[in-house]
Formats: C-alpha cells, sequence, structure tokens
C-alpha cells in the first residue's frame, strides 16, 4: 500500500473523528511534509478533506467509494445497476454474481469488491486485486440468447471499458482480442463473462470486469504473463472510482439495450476501431497449438479471422494472440 | 402408485422381516389372488422374493435398486460413474448434480434420485418424476471444449438411452430434433444438458437425463405437450431399473470416450440412423417464431438443416420441430 493509500485508510478508520498531520506522520513513519504533500494530492484526485487548525484533519466526501449508496446517487440506467451488491472483501466477485444468480438474482445486479482474495482471469488464471485502487465488477445479465452467442458478450464489455477509460480519464485505450484493455500496450484490464445455460438458453451470463485504476508499480507482482499497467500510472493521473465505476455501467447499460435490439453488429463495429492487429501476422496459441495467420477481422460472432499461409481462412474461437 | 409398486414399497418397509400374503391384502386392500398375481409378475421382471410357507414373503433382492452399492457392483467404466450420489428424493438431480460440480465434483460423478419434487424439462418446462419406477440421472462432465460445442453432448446422451433401450428392453427407440427419444411415436425420454462455461472453456456439462421405464399409465398427468409414454407401456413387460442403468451408463461411458477421441461426427452418424424426420417437411418454434422446411440431416455442430420454400438453407439452433 502507497503513502496516499495508507493516509486514506487512516481517516476511513476515523470515520468522523479528525486526526492530526503529526499523528499520521508518526503512525506511518513519514515526515510531516510527505504528509501534506499527498493530502494535496488526494485533494486534485476528488477527496474532500477538511482542516481544523486544532484538531486536524477529516474526510468529508471520497470520490473512491464504491459503496451503493453512493453509487446509485444520481446514478439513472435502464436494466444495469438495478441492484449493487457490496463486498469489502470476497474471493472472486464472478463467483458471488454466480451464486447470486443462480438463487434467482435480477438482471442488471452487480456485484462489486475492494478486494479479490482468489480473482479470476480467463482460463483459471489470476487477476490481481488489491484493495482500494481498481475496480472488480461483476454484471449479471439475462439476455434471451442461444449459448452459442454468449461469447458475444465479450465485446459489448471491452467497449464499454474503452468507453469509460476515453470519457472518464481521457485515455485511448485499445482492446486485445478476445478479452483484454489496453493502454500503451499494456494490460489495464480484463475481462472474464461466464455462464450458465442449457442446450437451447442461456440461464444467465456474468460480465466480469476488472480495471486496474490506482494501482502503483509497486503493486504488481514480478510473474505477469503480459506486461500489465493502470490507468493512474499511464496517465500520469489518479482516477475517481466512483465517477469511473457510475460511467461504466451507463455505458454497459446503454451497449446491452443497443444488442438486445440490433444484436451484436454495431458492437462489433466499434471494437473494431478499437483493434490494432487488423492486417498484422498473429501467431494464436491455444492449448497445445499454435497457428499463425495474418487477421482479417472478425466473423459476425466476433471469432478472430486468420488468412493462413495456405490461402485458407480459418475462424479462431480461443486463443492467446501475439503480432510476430 | 400402482398395487405392484405398493407391495414392493412394503417389501422394503419390512427389509429382513416376512410379511403374509394375508397382510398385504388387507393392507392395500385387494384379493389374496391379485397380491399372488402381483408377486408372481414381480418374480418375472427379476425379484427375489422368498417365500415362507408359515411367515409370509420376503424380498431378497430388486432389480430395481438404484443404490450406489448395487449399481457398483460388477460396473466397470473408464469415467462415467466413478461416483454415484444417491437421493431418496430431490428437487432435480440435475440442481444438484451442478451443485457438485460447481464445488469441484469430479467427472462421471453420476447423480441419480428416486424421485424428483421439481424435475425440470427443456426451456423450463417441467419432468414428471414419480417415485420408485423410472430414472431420473445427472452426470458430470469435464470436457475439454468450447462452449458453442457443448450443445453437441445432448447426441451423446440421445444414442446412449437409445443403445440401452436397444439392449436391455429389446425396443426400437427413435429420437426427435433435438433432444427427446420416442417409443412408438410418444416421448419415452428426454434430455437436459446444462453447462457452465467462460468464453474459451466448458468448466463443466451436467447430462440430465430422464426415462420413463415403469411408469404406468395412470401416472401422467392429462395435459403434457407431447403424448408420453413409458418403456413397460409400450412393450408390456416391466425393466430392470438397475441393468437398464449400468447399461446406459456403459454405453455414455464407451460414447464418451470416442467423443473425446474422434469428436461428435460419429455420434452424429448413429444419431441419423435413429432419425425418422430426413427429407420430411417440418415446422419449428422457437420463442416467437415460426419456420417450414424440409429436413435435410444435421451439420457438423447437430444444427437441425431446413431448406425452405425460397431454396435457402437455414441452419436451426433450437426450437420444437413437428412435421407437417
Amino acid at each position: 500500500m502507497t503513502t496516499q493509500q495508507q493516509i486514506v485508510r487512516l481517516f476511513q478508520e476515523r470515520g468522523d473523528e479528525c486526526i492530526s498531520g503529526e499523528e499520521i506522520s508518526r503512525i506511518l513513519g513519514v515526515t510531516r511534509s510527505a504528509v501534506w504533500k499527498q493530502i494535496g494530492l488526494l485533494r486534485e484526485r476528488g477527496f474532500r478533506i477538511e482542516a481544523h487548525p486544532s484538531k486536524g484533519y477529516r474526510l468529508i466526501d471520497s470520490p473512491d467509494s464504491l459503496l451503493p449508496a453512493d453509487l446509485q446517487a444520481g446514478f439513472e440506467t435502464a436494466v444495469i445497476g438495478r441492484e449493487f451488491v457490496y463486498f469489502e472483501k470476497t474471493e472472486s466477485t464472478n463467483t458471488r454474481a454466480h451464486e447470486i444468480a443462480t438463487q434467482g438474482g435480477a438482471e442488471g445486479t452487480v456485484v462489486i469488491a475492494e478486494c479479490q482474495s482468489a480473482g479470476k482471469g480467463r482460463l483459471g488464471r489470476r487477476w490481481v486485486s488489491p484493495p482500494g485502487v481498481n475496480l472488480y465488477t461483476s454484471v449479471i445479465l439475462r439476455p434471451p440468447i442461444l449459448p452459442q452467442a454468449a461469447p458475444q458478450l465479450t465485446f459489448l464489455s471491452a467497449v464499454a471499458v474503452a468507453r469509460a477509460v476515453r470519457d472518464v480519464c481521457s485515455a485511448d485505450a485499445r482492446v486485445k482480442w478476445p478479452n483484454d484493455i489496453l493502454l500503451n500496450g499494456r494490460k489495464v484490464a480484463g475481462l472474464l463473462n461466464e455462464m450458465s445455460a442449457e442446450s437451447e438458453k442461456v440461464h444467465f451470463v456474468v460480465l466480469g470486469i476488472g480495471i486496474n485504476l490506482n494501482m502503483e508499480r509497486e503493486q504488481f507482482p514480478p510473474d505477469l504473463r503480459y506486461p500489465a499497467t493502470s490507468v493512474a500510472i499511464e496517465t500520469g493521473e489518479g482516477v475517481r472510482r466512483r465517477l469511473f465505476a457510475q460511467t461504466l455501467f451507463r455505458h454497459l447499460d446503454q451497449l446491452y439495450n443497443r444488442y438486445l435490439a440490433d444484436g451484436v453488429a454495431p458492437i462489433l463495429k466499434e471494437w473494431e476501431t478499437l483493434f490494432d492487429l487488423n492486417g498484422r501476422m498473429v501467431e494464436v496459441d491455444f492449448q497445445h497449438s499454435r497457428i499463425e495467420g495474418r487477421v482479417e477481422g472478425l466473423d459476425e460472432d466476433g471469432a478472430l479471422l486468420l488468412r493462413l499461409a495456405n490461402g485458407a481462412l480459418e475462424r479462431v474461437l480461443a486463443g492467446d494472440v501475439r503480432p510476430i
């Protein structure tokens, strides 16, 4: 945890009580001028911090709060966020959302956790999920679609995340097929959609979204498969988590309603504008096989189209893609 | 419950103790000659019933027992039936299997219930599930496939059920696309496959199988969507449930191993030999749409191919098919 995060934590622990700069500096073992500097930076990020000359500091409002009551204030959508379920810490928001959906949880229910003890990435990989800095969320949908179509919803999440990064952070997010979001070529967000279905009907889909917002360089483990980053590292500016989350859910809502009305085509079209590998040679690893080819965009289901050396057009449904 | 079923229930309640023919006739309110007749019929079905001149009757062995220890006796397979989980009564074997799989239950685990209080058919329909006469079972599989391929496994269950009906009951079961088994044009078994998956990986599939074996005409509710029957009604002979279940699981095991090695093609080929609508005009209802066309078999994923009036070939992935 960085000094700034530790200061926020201290404020939160004190609640309505004040804490002096001297006490903060003593508890954290940093100089008083370092404390002042961080408090200034927090104010720039939208934290409202009251200062009493004699009593010290008190946190009035935090743009980082993801508590349901704070998210719901001034928030209106058709479907997404009808209900918010919040966990200080949980294994995985996808696991919780899956349970809620199995027990009949409504479409549009959003699960949020400050911290995941076993955050999941695709194909059983982990998603590093420290507390207080990022957004880990899972949304329950019940679209009237066949299971074959469910993987299309990954593109919907990807477009929503890229739009929110653009709107809130003024940064140009790009997409990596099938389910990562990149800033400057490094992974800033990952998507994990899970479904429960029978052969002719999807019971529900859980859109899992993990976005590194204010995570700092030292918080990443050294052994990640793919270079990872956060919005704050790339833009040099902290992200107001609440604003980001509300913006994301609004875009998800708008895109989902569009999807129900018009299908996946407009979403794939927008996704392709965020995709840099069209026309590039790539290799794709999946399980124990590898193929190479030139990217020719997506087909109507979101499969990656690869032109192989022998001229055949291959539909790729899964795998890790790397430019070569 | 029929008189025969009531007699079996009485025997089971008494366990090792004898019960006289007179007592049975008094409890059930039927004549002693009716009791003798039913005991003769039970013996023909493979029930071993010991008769003591002075003490009465005692059940030694029941071909109807689906208890794990009885199923496992003399039973060997590679995957299916590694573990049996038995319920006297449960909501739905699919629901139980789904829970077991979510908690990490092994591939090949078989859930069996004597009775389902909320038996499920496809698309949220119910499956009538009285106790003691039929087979209600769900099998957990963890195939290394993409979610798009999971609906193929319905054909695997269908072929296994048809083979078991042929082997144990000497009857010619036919299939109704996508997931029913027919005897003489009436539904004798239904399949409900459910999956849990992410976009690039199936976590598990539950093969749900309900087969009407010894159910009698009076046990069917009057308001079924589709004419239903049981093997015993159609063949006039009771079915040894244990033998049937073991035969079914052996075929499932053999077909699943074949599927993992060679894909779905050989299974679809066998399925088509059990399918009567090739070349026939049909209509297909799905949600709020209806299409008509001539059946031209299955495509490589198991979709029903329909030649429409305008000459186009339509791939049908879901719906209720009726010949016209």
